[in-house]
């Protein structure tokens, strides 16, 4: 099996990019700068590679920014504190970026002559992001089987899974979290004080691990 | 109604566009230069823009050329000569093209509170195209109504018709088709031999009209 992994550098994608190779797959990894605040998540994606060996991309699509800009991860806006859940978090919310990631895997998965895309999302995200919902990844599945001659099968193990299980596997396989970044704001170190970054904590907590990353 | 366009610069798009004006829609027009040889298209897509009064955006996606490469209108591969149907036409497919492009139009909708995307797909490219076929633009439909907390319409009303009856209604509706460009060619004037003029000049002969296109 070849897979191309969509990896923002977070604990999600960078948990799911171990256990791909776990499972054996040839594996190449994508990312995407969208002019994102918190772009230190892709140095942390290209140092997981590297340590991996595995082959990473990263596309410039900051040209995007001025299509898609409502969104607190990209403009001016404040990204919110506290926890996750919160309405407060759909300020986060980027058009439609899920959609476009996944097509511009796909296009590359079907260029290689790869199989499948492999998507970290999980069930904490489906409250605040509809392009992280099982409904959406179904859509996606099928979308991905038609709209070329080749067909590309959607990976999502993680899907029903909270932030807690992943890092449950993640410790198991080896995961180095002290390579990854899941806050949302442009500070080099993480603020623990944005939803991502009480979510993350939570999960550690949850396992009675402690989070490698040193908070501001 | 409130709609993009994801307009190519071609007799289809151009054609869709004049006629999104006679519905009394709101328009903005979107294009995509992403390596194409005819990239004159995206010239012609602004000299139409210019003279309708429509905001016309230009994304340039040419980095993901080393992505989705396999293809004769963004590679050194030829472009193939002779009648559309044939096999040969199948290396001038774009891997998941239409997917990207019609994720970022609907993106930049989202943001912008519109309604729908138009798409200038027709039956002349089901065969060759699997993102052009009436179940890809179901599914595209299906996934746009998912993927953000507003939905958005995908509309495609030529997914049925012929390029004749494209211009047919085209020339009803008074488009100036010396402003487009349908050749997959690199050069300034267009071929008259590729799939693509072969397919036009019919559509303007059924109709008993002359294409105003100079002809190499």
């Amino acid at each position: 099996m070849k897979t191309i992994i969509v990896l923002s550098g977070g604990l999600d994608s960078t948990t799911l990019l171990y256990k791909l190779i776990a499972e054996g797959k040839e594996v190449k990894a994508l990312s995407f700068n969208y002019g994102q605040k918190h772009v230190v998540e892709l140095w942390r994606a290209s140092e997981t590679c590297k340590k991996l060996g595995i082959e990473h991309k990263v596309i410039d699509l900051s040209n995007l920014k001025e299509l898609v800009s409502n969104s607190a991860l990209t403009s001016d806006m404040k990204v919110p504190e506290g926890h996750y859940a919160e309405e407060s978090m759909k300020s986060t919310v980027v058009p439609n970026r899920n959609m476009i990631m996944a097509s511009i895997a796909i296009g590359w998965a079907v260029n290689l002559d790869y199989d499948e895309v492999a998507l970290g999302v999980h069930a904490g995200d489906h409250a605040i992001y509809p392009d992280c919902r099982p409904i959406f990844i179904q859509m996606l599945n099928d979308i991905a089987h038609t709209a070329n001659f080749k067909p590309i099968e959607i990976y999502a193990p993680f899907l029903k899974l909270s932030k807690g299980d992943i890092v449950k596997i993640g410790t198991e396989l080896g995961v180095d979290y002290s390579l990854t970044r899941t806050c949302y704001q442009k500070s080099e170190e993480p603020c623990g004080k944005c939803g991502s970054c009480c979510e993350r904590l939570e999960a550690f907590e949850i396992n009675n691990l402690v989070d490698p990353l040193i908070y501001e």
